[in-house]
């Protein structure tokens, strides 16, 4: 831990990477050439967060056996993540239904970006009494801009995962109704998951399917939520059973919204960081192990190259498995047991991605019990998670029968039999199945719980 | 009007035919071939309404010229439509959503037709307080008749389209998390367009997507609302606003139920039919003409001819045009002022066939007024819906502002600009269009409103 490392992602910040698998890696991370071009190039890290890294290049390490597709990304392109206003683009291919996520600093700033994907004459900008006063005002005018042909409306829905139910929705119904919006309206969620799982929810089902542009302004739903098309709302008895497949006609992670961001938020977002590495991405976990007070630093370049990586390798699952069939379940490791937490403590209590972090902890600490990964990986997952101030066991309410009673309702039992994400081999395998021993998961809930 | 003409599909009952224009085509109303091969066949109809048949071969007149890809369908088949247990079978082509449409009489009796589209363990019957007392034992019977492993539950819906909203959806989604319902469920939507529009977005929506068996028991959901994939609830500002495009995985229609059907609710679905022919269908209209009586009558075997014809019709559209681009909206003729009317008049007082016979006669009034059809049309539809006792008037109440705001806010409305489809050129010809002089709808409107 002395001396700033490079961040290898940097020499291929302005590469428009492509989510499919099969015709190009989407992983920019550079291995070798990058490695050896970024020399002599500036550091970015600023020095205060320079102690943090340790001049090793294990991020850099050769493509992995089992990635044998991963090939360097092109890296003849000179500009850096760090320069504002120039976005990089991580496309994620859903053959008619593709869209470009656009991540940088400065975005909202940037007109062009948001105009050029509304095609009709009318916006709606749902966000929350939290978000708005901070960013409706810049949206609305980056939407109107030079453009006077588009009117602008917005709905500013009340801010809680508690909210996030059809009541609260049909506010957006009602408001899109009430303005006559048509058939070619834009529907633009601005803010969290919540937010972007609702708005996306209502574009889905407003006039059976309207144009929907996401602006995440939390790390959760710059990383995880936005990207995919998962939208919906939560039943008194379940989180997210009502909702739709549904994707945006594109994504725009502006990262200075993240400045305004509470601690425990932006931690909440590192928890689905850190699954991507576990569940497919074992270069980007040993560059998180490197770079993680980087990211609690909120380091611009850190964070972006943090998100593009993200949103890349979340866009590959998608693309591969867009209703989740069976790779796409992988996104939920450590959710089943970190809903049965989000569920049973109620809604709210914790944040979605601290029940992730402990379920997280749990799911590995299972896979450990079955003998399915050594134990150096269950400390590795600990102690990040830890590094990264995030719950690493369930509160304490949670007792073995509640956990059972609400992971008997999750969404990825079939036909009676549990599924889980489970990892299996070396860091960054995984499984997703509903072959393991039961008293494995018996013992799990029992080493996690008082009773 | 005197010696009773053999049906021309009769030959063609157990033909399968597809919806798939550009490689067969759907319409397997038999032209010359079909029409010498019946010579000799019994009569199906019975002489008490023989004398409603006019012994001329209308329905059997060449191919149109508009439609010379309507080759004959295949004749060879000997059993009859009349013959109840074996099933016509109409499928929509939808790629790899297609499914299809099972027609006949005491289907319900029929198990495996059900079976064999339940892939999961559990089964929720959505119906109401009027169907379920005569139809909900017969088809849990059929689902479990020699199937001990499927676990069937039903929600019971108050009756009505008043109820048809996000209000009333949400007592299937608390059922069916109350039982636990995982994705490999099967919703089955038992009942009118009210419970298929309601039941389809509930699979739709319930975890992001389940399957769906629609057992349409009206005549307006068996030749139209069943088949194609709208599914939705009413907002108080507007019909269907809150919906989704989704496919069931089949269409079981008894024939047998519509012996219970109030007669307003036979005619409702009457509006309908006619107007398939009026769009895209000539010769089924020119049926239409002879058969009225029989369909009132509900003579079985003219009661499937036309539910078999107008799925063929829909499913046609359907499959060229699922989201409803541009094609798919002529299925709409008369709905734009239907609408209007449900809507100011309140849902309830009307039926929506009523409501859209009027509005028929409105939009082929506005037709004539533009000059784009001769007025033979104008009489001939006012004559047929007339004879299926339909309203040929929009209700008192409806001022020409009532239309007007209502109308606004129709989902055809583009950046707007209302479109409509309006009858153009010879019978069985129509457009979708925003091109019209607003003269002919303001004396349309005049025309037949007080004020
Ligand atoms: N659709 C998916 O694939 C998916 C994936 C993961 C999570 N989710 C969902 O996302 C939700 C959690 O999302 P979240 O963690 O973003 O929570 P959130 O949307 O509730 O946002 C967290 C808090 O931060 C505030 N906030 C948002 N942006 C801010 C900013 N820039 N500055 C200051 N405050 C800001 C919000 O108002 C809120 O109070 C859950 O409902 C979860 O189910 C969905
Ligand atoms: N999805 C589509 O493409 C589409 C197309 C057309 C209409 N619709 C919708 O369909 C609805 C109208 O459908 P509907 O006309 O079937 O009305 P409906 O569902 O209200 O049924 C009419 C009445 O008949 C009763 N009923 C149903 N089957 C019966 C039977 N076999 N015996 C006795 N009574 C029976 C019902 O309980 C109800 O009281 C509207 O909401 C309309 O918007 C949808
Ligand atoms: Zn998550
Ligand atoms: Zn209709």
């Amino acid at each position: 831990m002395a001396a700033a490392s490079p961040l290898p992602s940097i020499n291929s910040a302005l590469t428009r990477s492509s989510a499919k698998l099969s015709v190009a890696p989407p992983l920019s991370l550079s291995t070798a050439s990058s490695a050896s071009s970024s020399v002599g190039r500036p550091h970015l890290y600023p020095s205060s967060i320079s102690s943090l890294s340790s001049g090793r290049i294990a991020a850099l390490a050769p493509i992995s056996a089992r990635n044998p597709s991963r090939i360097p990304a092109v890296v003849d392109e000179v500009r850096e993540m760090a320069d504002s206003r120039v976005p990089t683009v991580v496309d994620v291919d859903l053959g008619s239904r593709s869209y470009p996520i656009y991540i940088g600093s400065g975005l909202l700033d940037e007109p062009d970006l948001l105009q050029r994907h509304v095609h009709g004459k009318s916006v709606l900008v749902v966000t929350n009494t939290t978000i708005a006063p901070l960013y409706l005002d810049k949206v609305i005018k980056a939407l109107t801009y030079q453009n006077p042909k588009v009117t602008v409306e917005s709905v500013i829905l009340p801010d809680g995962e508690k909210y996030k139910n059809m009541e609260t929705l049909m506010q957006v119904f009602d408001k899109a109704i009430e303005c006559r919006m048509d058939r070619r309206c834009t529907f633009v969620a601005l803010g969290g998951g919540v937010i972007g799982d609702m708005c996306g929810f209502a574009a889905a089902s407003y006039l059976r399917g309207v144009n929907f542009i996401q602006i995440p302004t939390t790390l959760m739903a710059q990383v995880d939520s936005s990207v995919g098309g998962k939208t919906g709302v939560n039943h008194p008895l379940g989180k997210n059973m009502i909702g739709a497949f549904y994707q945006p006609q594109c994504v725009l992670v502006d990262t200075d919204t993240l400045n305004t961001l509470p601690e425990r938020e932006l931690a909440s977002g590192i928890a689905e960081v850190v699954k991507y590495g576990l569940i497919r991405d074992a270069q980007f976990f040993e560059w998180q192990e490197k770079n993680m007070q980087s990211l609690l630093a909120r380091d611009p370049s850190a964070l972006a190259y943090a998100i593009k990586r993200s949103c890349e390798n979340k866009a590959e699952v998608v693309s591969l498995d867009e209703k989740e069939s069976g790779m796409r379940a992988t996104l939920n490791l450590g959710h089943t047991f970190g809903h049965a937490i989000e569920t049973a403590f109620g809604y709210g209590q914790w944040l979605h991605g601290e029940a992730v972090a402990a379920g997280t902890v749990m799911a590995v600490d299972m896979s450990h019990r079955l003998g399915w990964i050594d134990d150096t990986i269950v400390k590795r997952v600990f102690n990040i998670l830890q590094q990264a101030k995030l719950p690493t066991q369930p509160p304490e309410m949670m007792t073995v029968e509640k956990f059972k009673s609400v992971m008997a309702v999750d969404k990825k039992v079939a036909d009676g039999l549990l599924r889980l994400i489970l990892l299996k081999g070396p860091l960054g395998c995984c499984v997703f199945t509903g072959e393991y021993d039961r008293k494995a998961l018996d013992e799990t809930l029992h080493a996690f719980c008082k009773n």
